[in-house]
């Protein structure tokens, strides 16, 4: 290997080999790693590694008649390479330290398309501003979605049905590419084990059937830095597997995967209970109150993978306007979440970005990339000003006096009266010791009481998220504030710490 | 009485008398009526009756030295007079069979104002689309309501209590002035006579204090015919009563009313529950939904009393944006509910239409002219099509494969979950025999894919409700149609029957 490894690269090796799943073992010092092959052919396997660690890794495959030995140097990452993405308390980064902020985009089918379009997707992501992508395995079957692809994942069965232990290689091959493709791009590719939206049959496969997809699945793409495991999109309208067949699975997926890549399942209309091999909460539904509450109630990063989809189309899930997805992700952001983007703009091709890839046509994508913008200029993640609202409303109350009504009121009220009460003082506002986002959504206020430490200098800014614009308000403010503000929908209160006293969540 | 009391008109006489509450009757052929007098100055009484026929009527007063005794000609009502507005069903009439399409608007203080800007206000309802005026009793004490009225509605204890027995003839005598300037402007007064808003004690009288204010009350203005109880402001907020005090009090207005006026209380959090003398739903809250499932369980009509306002001050309740204000208009109007306007825009003088009148900065009254302009227009009123959703949402559901799916999901979530799902279903569509709405929200899809009846013919309508605008988009359709639409927010489809089948709620 001239050049070596960079770290979290993708070491290869392909062997003759009988076995469907030879064994492989890689080691560096103290070091060992135990990884399983795959079949790229007939009598051929091939076996993949991600190192972690520079230097020296030897390696042992098992190959018929006996093994074959051998090294490669392990060297720096460079670039876009800094490893796959791990969860940090409530939010991402990278192996390597670096702070992954989730900004997602949803192209389900991308892959399955003729290649003029694949390209034609990787062309428009180069320039977009999303570093995640959210993508099926088995191909879709949905309204706009009524091609069949070049491929499928496995062979067929004489009766029409699917040989599981057959992969079609060159489905696979095409698949990793593109996976490939993404890395390239630095774009995670969050891969769809299981969906409901199949003519084919691949949604109604035996358990044993499953298994086996997923361990050649695992077996064969989880060397690939910028994998993420999504059991499903849409779990709950999977209707041929009950919750203790998706337990099994996902389990699967964490046993057979030796780097631990992120492990999420997607919902329709409940979220998948917390488990632990679950690593974050990738969850469906447009009310970003209730993204907050599942932060708070699995204590696990949330991502809302499916906010509604800026389009026009006939279902109420892809007909957003742009400032109402944009709204929606300042405010996640703000809840201390992550969210990501969809587009469903009808055309007679019936190519639509959600589904198929291909171009973007809507208004959101530039401010998505002002968003990801303001992120990226962030000393550190923001934790949610109201996390103790749902153990404690009172915590939110303005003054002592109020906090004692408040208290008296959240006790001697039913559930679903305390739910309207306690969503008063859900507010997208998010704090980090050096800086505070209170997003106002759609309230039009044309002035903000801020109260801030007595000690200390703080710089106040105005964010408008349609507009993409940042104007300094108030500068060297402390105490209480009146800031004046515009007066529209879509604006941002950024407050920046100078010296004093740090901000905290209350 | 030269030409007489026009029917639904106001007789009022006033004698000599001792007693604070004098009796007296009325009577033509068949019909007697009792009513009870009030004092108005030292010594002197007045009784005010309000016929609800035509021809002769004769009474007799109780006074001081016996009674007195005569008659008067009740003649056809004129004008806008068409008698106390009544419920009919889920929705409204005038007591002579005219329609009333509730569309308020909410001016607490503002009979407790200075003369100019009384008069203000009565110039801007003149020329606003409103036809009822949210309004309190009590001055009104909170943020922008600063000022003392000139007078208020009892005798001050020298210890510094009121003396509820000694009536403030200046108050009241201003105050009913105001009721009748309103109706014959054809504006209901849904006159609020409690509320938690409070620095002279008026929201801490004892619970006899209360009963004997509202006594007097109710005998002083029950015969104005544009007259609403509305028994609170927010009731859930006034700390000093309970439910059941609150229920000894609305059976107090209701006996103590001969003519029968609505009733309704006005909630914070939490609605007021279904009692005999309730005759609506006036329910505070942003969610149409919500509305629409109010009616549904209360099975009174609903109107949206408080909805948030248009403005630009701090709080969240007085900050949306017109478009917000006017969407969830006729989101209720669609859900077969009705809704009242607000306006807080912040300015120096602190007059805030909501509370003290003046003037309208907003965008929304126009384009609520527009949609009374349209509920007008209608042959009668319509029933939300989702009216079944509530026991079943099957229902909802496009064929049967799809609904034997919900029910399967139905009976098998619990109720959160089938709430999100059964929210899905819940559509301000709203059905007439003759016609359809259905209002998209914010929803911006480019085409709408309508199932009319196999028989009969039916016109298509664009409403535009932000730039007041009816388009034809479709005539003479039936069967299933793709209806072609701008793709943006505030979207209408309206559908007339011009002959064939009469449309149904499911």
């Amino acid at each position: 290997m001239s050049g070596g490894v960079e770290r979290y690269g993708l070491f290869e090796l392909t062997v003759s080999s009988r076995s469907a799943r030879p064994r492989a073992w890689f080691w560096q010092e103290g070091d060992r790693r135990e990884i399983t092959g795959f079949i790229v052919g007939p009598g051929k396997a091939a076996v993949r590694f991600m190192p972690d660690k520079e230097g020296t890794w030897r390696y042992t495959v098992e190959a018929d008649g006996g093994e074959v030995s051998g090294e490669f140097q392990c060297v720096p990452s460079t670039g876009r390479n800094h490893g796959p993405v791990r969860t940090s308390g409530m939010h991402f980064r990278y192996a390597d330290g670096t702070g992954f902020i989730p900004m997602g985009t949803t192209c389900y089918a991308w892959a399955h398309q003729d290649g003029r379009l694949m390209e034609q997707t990787l062309e428009t992501l180069r320039n977009a501003p999303f570093n995640k992508v959210r993508m099926c395995v088995f191909p879709k079957s949905t309204q706009f979605n009524a091609n069949d692809p070049e491929h499928f994942p496995f062979e067929r069965i004489g009766s029409g049905g699917w040989d599981v232990d057959k992969p079609d290689q060159a489905f696979w091959s095409n698949l990793e590419s593109r996976v490939a493709q993404l890395g390239e791009l630095g774009i995670e590719a969050d891969l769809i084990l299981f969906h409901p939206y199949d003519r084919w049959g691949f949604s109604s496969l035996s358990r044993e059937e499953n298994l086996s997809y997923i361990d050649y699945c695992v077996r064969r793409l989880s060397a690939y830095r910028n994998v993420w495991w999504s059991m499903a999109n849409e779990y709950d309208l999977v209707f041929t597997k009950n919750l203790e067949e998706w337990d099994a699975l996902g389990e699967a997926v964490h046993n057979g995967d030796p780097y631990g890549h992120l492990i999420s399942v997607h919902n329709w209309l409940e979220p998948y209970p917390k488990r632990p091999w679950l690593t974050h909460v990738s969850w469906q539904g447009g009310d970003m109150q209730t993204a907050f509450k599942l932060r708070t109630r699995y204590g696990l990063p949330v991502i809302v993978d499916e906010l509604g989809y800026e389009g026009d189309i006939e279902f109420d899930w892809g007909n957003l306007s742009a400032f109402e997805v944009v709204d929606r992700m300042w405010a996640a952001a703000a809840f201390g979440c992550y969210s990501t983007h969809g587009e469903t703009f009808y055309n007679e091709d019936e190519v639509l970005w959600w589904s198929k890839g291909g171009r973007l046509y809507g208004e959101a994508p530039k401010r998505i990339a002002f968003l990801r913008e303001f992120m990226n200029s962030l000393p550190g993640p923001m934790e949610p000003l109201c996390a103790g609202v749902l153990d404690d409303p009172s915590s939110m109350a303005a003054n002592p006096q109020h906090a004692e009504l408040v208290r008296s009121i959240w006790d001697s009220k039913p559930q679903d009266i305390r739910d309207i009460f306690i969503n008063e003082f859900i507010k997208p506002i998010g704090v980090h010791r050096d800086y505070m986002l209170i997003y106002l959504r759609r309230h039009c206020q044309s002035y903000y009481w801020l109260d801030l430490p007595q000690e200390g200098t703080y710089d106040v800014e105005l964010l408008d998220v349609w507009e993409m614009r940042r104007e300094k308000l108030v500068e060297n403010a402390h105490s209480r504030v009146r800031v004046p503000l515009p007066g529209k929908e879509g604006v941002g209160i950024y407050v920046a710490r100078k010296s004093g006293k740090e901000l905290t969540a209350k």
